[in-house]
């Protein structure tokens, strides 16, 4: 197959977040919000992509839709929101690639079929998305991006070529389709029937259900209902976590509530869920709920699994500002070594493309983070990190500590290491630029100037992640540690 | 149907520019320069379309392309004229209509299909565009925008349904294209096979075949092919025209040459062609040439068809800065009268959407024009202009040579009256809006504040246009009159 | 002294247009439209400058004012209008120059003094700014640019070291200022007290009053005056010029009028006036009156007399569209010879900074303008062109012209060569740039591909431009011709 | 005196932040990297201003400079940086305030003198700046802009009147300014003749001077010096702080070393130092150390003061994040009660203009914060904040925290109440804006949805700060108090 325009070279969908949102019937929608919401809750997820975001919203004849490349509250202007009508609409922050940032690759993907318009976000990556896409190309579909949203929204729109006729049924042709491909996808999809949810067979990526509030003279009432990848989007729009969608499910959301529609089992029943595991260690926010616990706590839980696994003399436990803050705690509440900030973050340190000097390369100071010198003077600190990928941040970190005068510095990393990429919307790098392939953790922290380095071994996470879950769905709750393993939940196409 | 989302509302492709052009075997193509000369081309028919424009390049196997808003001098750099490699490439301008100025409507439209990549850039508008849309819709396709080039596209790539394989035999499927829609388009499609150049059936929108010059020790040689919508982008790159696709023709550009493949004859085979009048009129520059000769002769000959129809006693001749110009020196040098110039245009006063005071509303000035007063001043002067639409830019310009002293003023259009709409691709308001719908040509005079006012005739025009042509097609030349007299060359489907 | 930072390097302040407006009392101000006629105003002589612009109004007690870099359409949105509130105020179009386009430079340029703020535009050079700057320098005032405009309204702001007190006497203030410097500048300056218009006493810089019209009851009433670089600004606004300000004078205009106060002799008084002569030939616009005489009939007077002095045989008399068509015209009717359009200007092509390629190089084609080949086909034309600079743009033009089958090509230039550079406000090129100071004129005829070449004579530009003067001044009308013969109306200052 | 026109309006230079970097004789000036090093130094101190930037360097003849409106990292492009050249600079932060965001009060502002040119970055408010400008305009000096800046650079411009010349004498220049004005400011001032820091005699505004280092073949060497309003920035360019630039002390910066002049007392001598106390309260970052003590750990004691004066039953001890941490961490550790983090914070919630709907707006949510719920379910919280201003971002945290089930929210506030405005540089509210003054602790505990809610005493804060200093000055460390206490330092001018 030919090489493709630069603007349409296949893209990693990565961890997006999608979001969707139905106002109940009888609602008073000005009150209620529609587009403020969704807005609401895309900045809610912002942290699982900031390249572009969309809303599309509709009433059930007519769509709306506003999109734009960059941070959510840079591309909605109040007029856009004012713009976004009707009683429903979904919404997607895309994840920030290098290369192939362009307008046209922005997402919810919205098309007109022969069943009506529908409109598609989409978080995930279908690993089988090359024999789909000859499939549809076979059957004189032309695509105009690469992206896997359309492969998705024209696999919705053809018909099976020999069954009875179909039309806007669309809970047939989404079975129909993950039926075709299993993995890995969590889908927000409008439709003039309302807002249909769906979370891949074996439950890779995240989605949940939420019931929106309003205060009136009883209280506060259901005004309506949710769809997003995390259920930390929910508080600031007033509003509740209702359940997860189960592996497999399709769930439809009208403006009367939410229907669970129907669980598709994977194509090999014993097949186990594989939801990501980097969920819980990397991508979602400290304050999201996954099958019944925090994530906070769970990353906290890795914090004291690691100081059992990987315990060192030292005065202080302190953390790489902000998302290894709650491991650190939970490392220094089980070791008893008390937990000190020893770094602080400037956070004006954006994306800056300016080069070094020669004087500061060689010296190799960290531009970021600031030593609390007072905090860890003469001091031995245990400073914990939640994972390492390429390994070229940590280096200057503890340059700039042990220059401030820290004793020794000793990493300790919350989560295995990273050995294999993932095929399931995780933008990992090659093997080769990972870098627990080319040292063993003993050479790492020589290379890094630590004075020791430990990772939490898989078993530790898989232990942290399952100790607090509360059973939430029919099967049991099993989770993908292919980056860490390498034993993916599917075959891979190559 | 429901109503669409608005960036995905039914666009007129209104007067656009097309360009296409590939690079002969064996020139060096650094020096060949294949993006400059389709930027340059781009340039020569920005005056075509002004609210977006593209190109789109490739070498058979990998394309490359750069859109944007605006004009082309803006949205081309440097880098991007470099990004854009291969040897061959299409580009397009796009009308400014208002309301739908999205990126996702810029073209040439790109599709990777069974049979591999192709582009489509596409002026004109197709008549049946709804059945078309239908029809795509019903064979399972879903459509992401409302324009007729992803309409076309998606046509180019269905095969038929119980015929042979077609593979990439493009010429068979454009011809398949062809019969299903008849009117109005001329189209540059670039497939890896090379560039197709189409004109419809009707020959209603041009299409121009040029040869690019290198100069060598020799003299002069060919260095490359050209497609243009119209001839007089081929100077400023070097190039020369060679001959005008016929309607219903298609060529192909490729590396040796260009084909003349066939001509597509239209369904009812009495029906004549129905090259666009307005083309002369108004629409293309005055160096370009078509059906052999140069447009500022013909408009200079309706001057002087003018001036034989409709005399009146005066000093001066002259006109409404710049388009009038050459019919107002007809007019001239027919009725004997000197031609005087009586304004300037100022040519900053673009697109400003500053308000007038109360007191600049009430005195009616024109803002775009300054009287050369001591040109006119006591003066009977014969304005030309060459078309008036909605009628509201003649008011203030008669208005401030009154004011600076003429002692009458005679409007004279170089072109009759507009009274119907196009569906043919030109944005012609509806007819409430058509002043010609609304006044006579004494009322119109009157509330113009002119002295008096009079049309060129329908036969006036048509024999103007007539006159000067050097048959260079197949078939006897025709022209489509339908904005002026209601009788239209297709049916119209509504 | 010591190398300034870039952005307040030397500037000339080149040939920029000013701009002033002041409302009649009892006028309903709404109505007026203040900044209204300001921006329309700058827009009327934008020409003069497309840097940068600038209005800055008032009404006594406060002050308002927008400024930006780009063309006055750009800059000015609805909302800066309005916000631009008072009964008076004025403006500045700056010219373009390249490297120091910076904000900091933008005029009008506003202090706040002892005698309350005031805002300074200024049109000109000063001839002796260096020692200016030393002296206001001596005197410990700190000065934030390097531009003229500063320095004028530092020296507006001393007060006489050992004189009485002058407090808010402008009229004495600005006397003071004009003996200090001579040459060259028309100022505008806002005061509390109104604004003041100034020429400098050599006239060298144009500057006119106005008077602005609205429609009553009884016909057209006066509703406020006008200061203008140029009178090719009044129709556009409803205004109407009365007169030019004399060499040397100062006017006031307040809500009751204009007074003309005083006339500043050069110190030397033999002096002669020096009023720009290619303010004639190329800055202003055709339809500016200067001295009793519209540009337009000057321009054709010089053709004309080119007409006379260098004659050729030919079949047509053609121009470099736009600025040459006056002469052109002139020339026709003088010689006999017909006037025919032989180019089309593309207006689209803007300052584009693509780089051709080699074969484009090599070929040397115009980019900006198309042969409008049927009307030159095998002829002899006689080009007009209105002066030569640099001479590069001149070869590309002829070599389109021939390529498409000139027979011959003739080029008058309605200007004399320009041999020597401007102190007075005008950016003309070093010595060695100018292209007269490197080649003949029949050296030159060859460099550029010409059949022959004449420039028009000193003497002859001198008399076209002398034979309309309408005498509207004390003293006798005089022209500087430096850039022309070498001969500066004052002692330069190096 | 006339009011101004709005971008010249009085302008508080608040909180900025000031830069200044020197490279020593000898030392590679490609491999110092003297603007990088800035740009590094404004990033640092980026928190003390985010409206505008610029940096100014020079090499004692020429000067270059940078200057934009927005953040640091989005100014300077690496071809800004590499233009910067020479071997000294200064840079400037500047404070967002609404409505004056102009480009032309950017920092540092550059003038030219009878002394060659200077540029001064100013953090501070002069709070006699009305008569000072008074005195200005009277010795006939116009004022293009309100800012102190401008004020002290013609100040510094100006010699004094009747006696002896003073010449490019910077030191006694800049001690003449100190003593027409004596507070408040930091300066930092680039001459021909290196860099000067300057802190006011009652050392209102923080500076200190660092020493920059380079690796060699002997271990370390220093590189150059550097001034900074905060040790923070300090690190990410390899420097070390040196000391403090004593209140009134005169520093001069040159390629040799640094040299501290003069210290200027105050006119009254037994006017105490008045360092701002809000420095450590509020506005310095966390790693940064006055006085000799790192800010985090005065915090850190004003927690536990707090934990002192003001107990409650509770289980957790919890932060707004991110600034009340260190007081957070300071009362756990002195109640016993654990730290536990109960709140997440989204960054991406930035300055958003949309309205929330109706409903939202009732609901009252938090935007910017996340419940970290199952961290403090049922329990009772102390929630520590830095300082109540205006009071109106506590009451939608205490909200989400109740509705997400905390049993009871006890707020305990780092700082004593705010209640007077400031004249020396802060920019605080007006009286009635600020809540302390218009509610009692528990009045605004009931009105925040508070179980209860208390300050710490100005003699908390006053000894938590006294309590680490290591006395660095040569006079005792005092504090102003003003905003808390109504105390100003210095006698003000109405």
């Amino acid at each position: 197959m030919a090489k493709l325009p630069r603007e349409s070279c296949y893209e990693l969908q990565d961890s997006c977040g999608v979001f969707g949102c139905i106002a109940a019937e009888g609602v008073d929608l000005k009150e209620f919000g529609l587009a403020n919401n969704i807005f609401l809750g895309l900045l809610g997820i912002q942290h699982r992509g900031q390249e572009s975001a969309g809303i599309v919203t509709g009433d059930g004849t007519s769509i709306y839709q506003h999109k734009g490349m960059g941070l959510v509250s840079n591309i909605f202007k109040e007029e856009d929101i004012k713009s976004l009508q009707g009683y429903m609409g979904i919404g997607h922050n895309r994840y920030s690639t290098m290369g192939a940032s362009k307008l046209v690759n922005c997402q919810p993907f919205v098309v007109d079929t022969a069943q009506n318009w529908i409109a598609v976000a989409h978080n995930g990556e279908l690993v089988n998305a090359k024999s789909l896409r000859k499939k549809v190309l076979a059957s004189n579909v032309g695509l105009s991006t690469k992206s896997d949203s359309e492969l998705i929204t024209q696999l919705l729109s053809i018909s099976p070529p020999c069954g009875e006729p179909e039309g806007a049924n669309w809970p047939s042709r989404i079975k129909r389709l993950m039926n075709e491909t299993q993995c890995a996808y969590a889908l927000v999809i409008l439709t003039k029937d309302g807002i249909f949810g769906v979370r891949d067979p074996y439950g890779n990526r995240p989605l949940c259900v939420g019931k929106i509030l309003r205060s009136s003279d009883n209280g506060k009432e259901c005004a309506g209902w949710l769809l997003s990848s995390e259920s930390c989007s929910f508080p600031s729009i007033g509003a509740e976590k209702l359940y997860d969608v189960e592996p497999g499910e399709i769930v439809q959301l009208t403006r009367k509530g939410v229907s669970r529609l129907e669980i598709v089992q994977p194509l090999r029943l014993s097949d186990p869920t594989a939801f990501c595991i980097f969920e819980y260690v990397y991508f979602a926010r400290a304050d999201t709920v996954f099958e019944g616990q925090m994530v906070y706590n769970v990353r906290q839980e890795c914090g004291r699994q690691l100081a059992d696994e990987a315990p060192v003399e030292a005065e202080i436990v302190s953390t790489v500002p902000d998302s290894a803050t709650p491991a650190a705690i939970g490392y220094a509440e089980r070791s008893g070594i008390p937990y000190v900030e020893v770094l602080t973050r400037n956070r004006y340190v954006g994306r800056t493309f300016i080069q070094p000097s020669t004087r500061l390369r060689k010296l190799g100071v960290a531009r970021k983070f600031g030593p609390l010198t007072a905090n860890f003077l003469n001091k031995r600190i245990i400073l914990i990190d939640d994972s390492i990928v390429r390994g070229n941040t940590m280096a200057p970190i503890i340059k700039v500590l042990r220059e401030a005068g820290a004793a020794e510095v000793h990493i300790r990393v919350a989560s295995p290491p990273l050995k294999h990429p993932c095929y399931m919307g995780i933008n990992i790098p090659t093997k080769e630029e990972l870098i627990a392939n080319v040292m063993s953790p003993d050479e790492l922290a020589k290379y890094l100037g630590a004075d020791s380095l430990v990772y939490l071994s898989v078993d530790g996470l898989q232990s942290a992640v399952r100790k607090g879950i509360q059973m939430t769905t029919s099967k049991p709750p099993g989770h993908c540690t292919a980056c860490l393993t390498g034993k993916y939940p599917v075959e891979l196409e190559w």
